[in-house]
């Protein structure tokens, strides 16, 4: 038998784009893939011959390079159960078969009523990708596929098999044995190692992969080839850390300003509002002074050892004040105008001559067109948005839009009782990208949970390998913009087409722990759950209601949206919850509060059930859904607090019904305190669904 | 041929619970259904003429009433292509179809690669239902399926071949033949029909249905019998209307209090707080005066001619009550007393008592354990909790909760700006139920749109009914609490195991055009858009943000999850965008504003940037998400107003991102004169969504 390297340079060799299904197979076969028993070859003896070694019935394909898809085009004939079938259906195919350079291969007949695909793809970004799920006409037809990276590890295997929709397929249904898993796995794990030892292979598809008496045969298989480029990409080697960024001794502005509302100005005001403790040497030709600054009237007045420079410049000016910045021996560099490549032809331009002087210089960069960077914990910022002192705590963004130093950021500070640690716009990100700072907030002991918003990935594997690490410690949360829209449907491969979408990169994602959100809203609400609360251990909830209502509908919507459970209490949990609460009620998880409350008011009502199943063994967290009118009372909810503070291993979140000026007296009072509170009853559990997943991604 | 009546009264006479495979199908070719070509046949050589006469290859199929799932229990036998085989294959299946009582059938091999399934259920509420779904394997383990109550529209039909995810397996895919809609329309008709004239057939399974050249063909079928029981289901024949109940001209109180804080108390400070301007009669046997009310010491005392009561006395003086208010001529009476079968048996003993005593005279009853009723229009409110006036607006709620007489409608009257016509708390449903009320909101001209929390129907198919009718005309939007969990797994056809969960009802739901929703909040949400501005007249959307990261993830929203076009705009509306922002930017939908803003101001930028897309006729409604902070600018809002008013066919709806403080006044500003407002981003587009619906059940 040839081996794979020898198949696919005589392929190449011969000018071949793909392999046809019999070499295909052979190298599935090489790496332990069972395939379909069949034989090659050009002549009706030869045909009749093998027919009769491999058993009747049998089917009979052209096998050519050139015929990928054969159902589609009639060069095979199925089913066939004798010579004389066999004979007549040679009638058509011999032909066929030569008219595409080809040959005939005969093959058994697998019988098996499951049919999967599993496929592999070279992803320019990713690399090589493995493909899972439904396959024949299903392939096609709902599109059921999970996506891994190679290497695949045996819990991607399990993860991608339990993540489409047709899971159900791989049980013992309708009498059927159930799928042989680790024989499932091998093949998927041997499909990633084809692409990883074999660079020449773009693409393979295997469908349908059969399931015949629980074990997986390889029936049909296409490897598409491309001669591998190895593109040269210029990296920028980077000179130093972010630490220059974050904890600057020394900050230069150049392009300050004396007038107000202006950037060069609301910069210094910022960094003053924030209390920075360092030094601030504001430039600009006119001299004197600015907020109490001296002002230095160029770069060559500055005194050594400046260790960061925030740039108000317009556009035009940039190369050149990188330039002047490295000749001062500065090496961090905030870039703030906009007008580059973002823009037009001539911002292009632009942005490749300030490309050019990083490369030069080695000086680092945050931006261009970068609403600035925020550091709590070195009381600094850079951003030229006038928002005043930023709230320190344990949150940081990376974020691919400005928002983040602008009207988010305010939406925060004035609707918000939560602070962040880091806060990083990453503009056009020229040289500083997503990696670098998620690995900077991976070490960063100030920053407890990361949430993220980005439109790209400028070096995705470098990316996904950092996020691989820091999930097991750190919640990393992600909002990625701008889903492609469904492409490659002319793809060769059925593999490829299916990995349009974002469904390959949704699969890296969850392979790192990267646990992706949709709502630009839960960057925030998310992050105030983060900020002050533990992570859940599991996703056993309770809560607490007012209203049947309301207990029946966030069950049901426990169940179905959000992978909660809302389990069974313990039964002494149950006992006390039954003690307190009239008779005619019988209580149980989730907890109606309204009958212990009318018998012995909302404090009590509250105070004793939310302690009864904080203290339960079978629940990860708690919601309090907080009745709170004058009518049925205002309690003093130091409870909440104290109850939050004796059980700090368990989240704890308070949302409401009833009248809006308690809600907020409420929120006012309970969050400074550390309990995150909700406008609407949905969001705690939305929110807890996303932790649950930063969990399972901790602990995969 | 025998037909369909006979074939049935044949079988329960002979004492058999199912049909055999051989009748199922005669029924259904009866009904025009293609089949299979197939002879039953008891002997080896009647079997040796069956496939010599049909053609090989064939399947041998045991047919017996007792074999129902053949493929599971080794009784048939497929592609059976020549003598020999077929002989072997009698070997087994002859003596096995003797034991079961059963014969042979000789069947056709329908090639045919996509395999449905399509079935009937009698379902105890709706009568018969039809399925349409993926058959074979993946019925079981996907559950494609859609279900409609008969008889099926053909909209219907559309519908729910569409509904179904793998509707792509209908098309022409991968150079298949696409399905013949007509023919396939005509199945699931036929069997609806089926269904509504033999009640006698339980459950009628038809799996697979093989697609052979484009054409449906019925290759196995089951039906399940049963002597149909005709409950007697003792009705109340309605004696009064709900009129007595939204517009009574005199009302007593039964069990007035003069003790503040009482039910008894705040029903009469409700009714005041009101402005009733009706005559309230206080009934308590201490006689004197409540409130500036002289009360009445029984109700003997009463003058004639009152039209409702409310009674307010403990569970245990109902059944009395109901008697001693027919005994005066009261027809109608709200029941507030909770403590009936909700809570134990000694409740439901006084229950049936309750239901008796409404039999005997027949006094209609909202309740009991109902929270009340409200009629803004009338002034009047039955309700108990201290809610004082209730806003007026053309809103109507039928609740199966007490809260929308209590917390939730303080939520209402507190933090948000809209007003209700009817608000009716079914408790315990005894007489009055949801389906009277729903056609009472239907004719109803002071109700504009209909909300409704239900956790259970009690006339479903009336309810349907109504719905059907009113949807036309009125948005009507339902949270159904308690969705049952997947149930009857052991049952024995398909179709019945399928129609567990909630399908079954969804998709009665759907034919009657009511719109469910899942989340509490959207009660109160959805309704504020629609009590202000009108439905959108499509999906088509247009909204303004102030940064690309908010454009590109609502976009990819609208897209993901609302099913809504963010769709090019027209040339003349794009040109002017972009000439009133700095050329740099290229304009188009959705709408950048931070340019424009940047240049010429908020207020300008957000003006005429909206009126811009609310003249456009490819939008059918418009979204701002209005940036406001002291930074960029807080501009008058007045413009806002004015839009909405000039342009009052669109609905507009207005977010934010930015400051707490200015977002508040924003929304006490625009909302009172018309703009909704949202706190989040999100849920203006998801409110959109629910109404997008809403207009396409208006349209069917």
């Amino acid at each position: 038998m040839k081996s794979t390297p020898t198949i696919i340079a005589e392929a190449l060799e011969a000018g071949q784009d793909s392999l046809n299904e019999f070499d295909s197979k052979r190298i599935l076969a090489e790496y332990g893939i069972p395939t379909a028993t069949e034989v090659p070859t050009a002549t009706r003896d030869g045909a009749l011959a093998a027919a009769e070694q491999i058993g009747y019935p049998v089917a009979l394909k052209v096998c050519s390079a050139a015929a990928a898809h054969k159902s589609k085009e009639g060069l095979l004939a199925l089913g066939i159960t004798n010579p004389a079938e066999l004979a007549t259906a040679l009638d058509q195919l011999l032909p066929a078969a030569r008219e595409l350079d080809g040959r005939i291969l005969v093959q058994e007949m697998v019988s098996g009523v499951r049919e999967l695909a599993i496929g592999m793809i070279r992803d320019e970004q990713l690399g090589p990708c493995v493909m899972f799920g439904l396959g024949g006409i299903f392939a096609e037809a709902l599109a059921d596929v999970a996506f891994r990276m190679a290497p695949l590890t045996d819990t991607d295997v399990i993860e991608m098999s339990s993540e489409i929709k047709g899971s159900r397929l791989l049980e013992g249904i309708r009498g059927l044995e159930p799928v042989d898993m680790k024989a499932l796995g091998h093949c998927l794990q041997a499909l990633g190692k084809i692409g990883r030892d074999n660079p020449e292979i773009k693409e393979l598809d295997v469908n349908p992969l059969l399931i015949r008496n629980g074990l997986p045969v390889a029936v049909d298989a296409l490897a598409v080839l491309e001669k591998p480029l190895r593109p040269e990409q210029p990296t920028i080697s980077p000179t130093v850390g972010l630490r220059h960024f974050f904890e600057p001794q020394k900050v230069a502005v150049i392009g300050a300003s004396a007038t107000p509302h202006k950037a060069g100005n609301d910069v210094l005001k910022n960094i003053q509002a924030n209390g920075y403790e360092g030094s601030i040497y504001p430039v600009n030709p006119k001299g004197g002074e600015i907020l109490g600054l001296k002002v230095y009237s160029s770069l060559a007045d500055l005194p050594d050892g400046i260790d960061l420079a925030i740039v108000i410049l317009p556009a035009a000016a940039t190369p050149q004040a990188i330039m002047d910045c490295a000749a001062r021996g500065i090496k961090a560099v905030v870039l703030a105008a906009g007008g580059f490549a973002e823009v037009d032809e001539q911002g292009e331009t632009l942005q490749q001559a300030t490309l050019d002087a990083i490369r030069e210089t080695g000086v680092r960069v945050i931006g261009p067109n970068t609403s600035g960077h925020t550091s709590t914990p070195h009381k600094f910022t850079s951003s030229f948005f006038p928002l005043g002192k930023i709230p320190r705590g344990k949150i940081s963004y990376i974020a691919q839009t400005g928002n983040f130093a602008t009207h988010t950021m305010r939406y925060i500070k004035t609707a918000e009782n939560f602070g962040v640690a880091r806060v990083l716009g990453l503009g056009n990100k020229l040289d500083v990208e997503e990696s670098e700072v998620l690995d900077y907030y991976a070490r960063d002991p100030e920053t407890g949970a990361i949430f993220m918003y980005l439109e790209s990935f400028k070096k995705p594997r470098r990316f996904l390998e950092v996020a691989r690490e820091v999930t097991r410690s750190k919640p990393v949360i992600l909002l990625k913009g701008g889903a492609t829209e469904a492409g490659a449907s002319a793809a060769v491969a059925h593999t490829a087409a299916l990995a349009s979408d974002d469904r390959l990169l949704d699969g890296a994602l969850r392979q790192a722990g990267v646990v992706r959100i949709y709502d630009y809203s839960h960057l925030i609400l998310t992050a105030k759950a983060l900020a002050v609360m533990p992570l859940p251990r599991g996703n056993r909830v309770s809560f607490l209601a007012p209203s049947g209502a309301m207990l029946v509908c966030m069950t049901d919507l426990c169940q179905r949206r959000w992978g909660l459970q809302v389990p069974e209490l313990e039964e002494n949990t149950r006992q006390y919850l039954q003690d307190i609460s009239p008779p005619y009620i019988r209580m149980r998880n989730p907890v109606d509060i309204w009958p212990s409350a009318l018998v012995k008011g909302v404090e009590f009502g509250y105070r004793e059930g939310t302690e009864a199943v904080l203290k339960d063994a079978n629940i990860d967290a708690v919601v309090m859904i907080l009745m709170i009118t004058d009518e049925t009372g205002v309690p003093p909810l130091d409870f909440v607090v104290e109850l939050a503070r004796r059980y700090p291993d368990k989240p704890l979140y308070v949302t409401f019904s009833g009248q809006k000026k308690h809600m907020d007296a409420a929120k006012a009072y309970l969050e400074p305190q550390g309990v995150p509170t909700f406008s609407l009853i949905e969001e705690p559990f939305a929110v807890l669904s996303t932790l649950v997943r930063c969990r399972q991604a901790m602990e995969r």
